[in-house]
């Protein structure tokens, strides 16, 4: 059986009446939505409206505040400290972009760390914030406790992913956004719902050992940092997940490692919680702050188009420009629709009844 | 046959004499020296006195400046752009790195691009200059074009390395210091040596097809990005390859993907050219910019021992933290001296009798 297929706009306006009736503001519940929804338009269905129920319950247990205070808790003239207020890390974590930028446009750089906040979908949208303005975009941010470090059976770190986007001129931007996992937990979730094998070299047991069963993390297993092992560059992986972490928590004042509050609300919360709320990380470097921004787009160009004709193993169509898959999916789903699985259906419409929404 | 050992204090000399005779000063073949060895005594041995003769093979080749004018060429408050006039990177970068620090003095972090430079060693040496200042310090470069891009079987990035250093409290520093491709080309130098074949997912043959043979590249073959194959995530190895690549080069002027200029002196230079040398990029940003250092410290103690206590899998003695390898190397070595292979050691007494600078 296909898909159901939904408009953009069908999506947005059930959601930003699902943020509004919980309390947030006009203002708010739209740049919840926008942050959210660029995950269906970009193709990352894990991170889009499938989660918005996740982001429900988490306000239900008093988790997430709605109406939150969002400030300023320290500065220099290229860095602060953004204090959540436990609000959702989708309109935290674009208020922190923001002042990233505004510090970029003054000294050339702004780097803003965040503590006290929740999930904020999606790093790349984020990161693309700061493409308007010339500049490159950085976003990072922990995550719930899924991975283990190399030679470890403790999950001590979140997928803890990583987004840097680039301007370019002719071509499209460049946008990389890539967990620091051999696979994002969303792959399994795909997996587990066709009932699907996991590649080897994704997850691990309880004990360590390779397994290849996605349902694994439900049994104490974990996701393997990227590279897989150690004859593979796993501690690799790892380091970069805790470069994440040391970004987003150690220098806000948020939660981390094993200690960062898990998303599903159902998952009890850590007995100790040496921060705030989970953290990120969010930076701007304004091009014509190193060099005048059209020179750098032309060579920016050079570079894709380089890699864009570079000559291809038999057999593959072509190489891949960071940021390609998902803009030609955006500009798919935006004109054909975006395809939602029943099961998530099922849950909006719960989510709706629950709230007196129709989801339809 | 064991490998002769060599204390610190000779390599330092031999090498410094080097250095000067083709005309460094004093100053630059100090920083120089202490540069190169910083690899030796972190036990990272193909990218320290292995490699003296193949600087002095660029300089032969009128490639590298011994007398370098290093200057900013552009700046703003929070960044800069370095021209290092063709110098040794061993130079080039420690001057750059010492501008993000004295910006971060001055307004929260700094962060130098740099244009005309040559290899600078281990990106470790430069990020852990910040420590000291109670700074992060981050340190990457691109690099001769070894590896190839998901699907491709051209060469079009190079090893680009990444490092952060971050300092603790008790606890000594954070270091990690990662090629974004699954195993270093040193490796592949020591398997050459010791004849032994290299393990699957690090390199692929002209055609793409996976391969175990260590001298693969000289046919050429590809290194593999971190992740090795698209189903491991070799796309986010790619990703990060780039992102190193567009800091190092495209901010600052320098040659970027393929255009690279080789280490290797007998490798002929790329026909084309679209910027000058290769490129580096470094940042230092204050903790206190961002909260109080000790308090910083602490919870980075905290976080350290958090994965040295996680529970292994059965089998591995600990979970390592990023850094702590290289540093117990650094204490050994200083301590019982540097092991150095025959071939090493044949081909300095080599440049030593060419230089009339006797190596012993």
């Amino acid at each position: 059986m296909p898909d159901k297929i939904f408009s953009y706009q069908q999506f947005f306006d059930f959601t930003k009446s699902v943020f509004q009736k919980i309390g947030c503001s006009n203002e708010h519940a739209d740049i919840a939505t926008k942050t959210l929804l660029s995950a269906d338009l970009r193709g990352i269905d894990s991170h889009g409206i499938a989660r918005l129920s996740g982001y429900i319950r988490l306000w239900n247990a008093k988790r997430i505040n709605a109406t939150p205070d969002i400030r300023v808790i320290h500065e220099t003239a290229s860095t602060a400290v953004v204090d959540g207020d436990s609000g959702l890390g989708l309109v935290v974590a674009p208020f922190a972009m923001q002042i990233a930028i505004d510090k970029a446009k003054q000294v050339g750089t702004g780097w803003v760390s965040v503590q006290n906040s929740n999930h904020f979908g999606i790093a790349a949208y984020h990161a693309m914030m700061a493409l308007q303005y010339d500049m490159i975009g950085i976003a990072m941010t922990n995550a719930s406790p899924l991975v283990a470090p190399t030679f470890s059976i403790d999950r001590m770190l979140g997928t803890n992913p990583i987004c840097v986007a680039a301007p370019a001129g002719n071509e499209p931007p460049f946008v990389a956004d890539l967990a620091t996992t051999t696979a994002a937990n969303g792959k399994l979730e795909i997996l587990q719902r066709k009932n699907l094998e996991a590649p080897s070299g994704w997850i691990q047991d309880k004990d360590g050992n390779p397994s290849n069963d996605p349902h694994e993390l439900k049994k104490g297993g974990a996701l393997l940092p990227l590279g897989s092992d150690r004859e593979h560059g796993s501690n690799k992986g790892y380091a970069l997940g805790a470069i994440v972490d040391i970004f987003s928590a150690l220098l806000s004042g948020a939660n981390y490692a094993p200690w960062v509050p898990p998303f599903p609300a159902y998952v009890p919360m850590p007995a100790e919680q040496p921060g705030k709320g989970i953290g990120h990380f969010l930076g701007a470097m304004r091009i014509d702050a190193f060099r005048p921004a059209d020179e750098f787009k032309q060579h920016m160009d050079k570079w894709i188009g380089g890699f864009r004709t570079a000559k291809t193993i038999k057999g593959k169509e072509k190489v891949l420009i960071p940021g390609d898959p998902e803009r030609e999916m955006e500009t798919e789903r935006m004109q054909n629709g975006i395809p939602l699985l029943d099961s998530v259906i099922e849950d909006l419409k719960f989510l709706g009844e629950q709230l007196n929404l129709p989801f339809k």
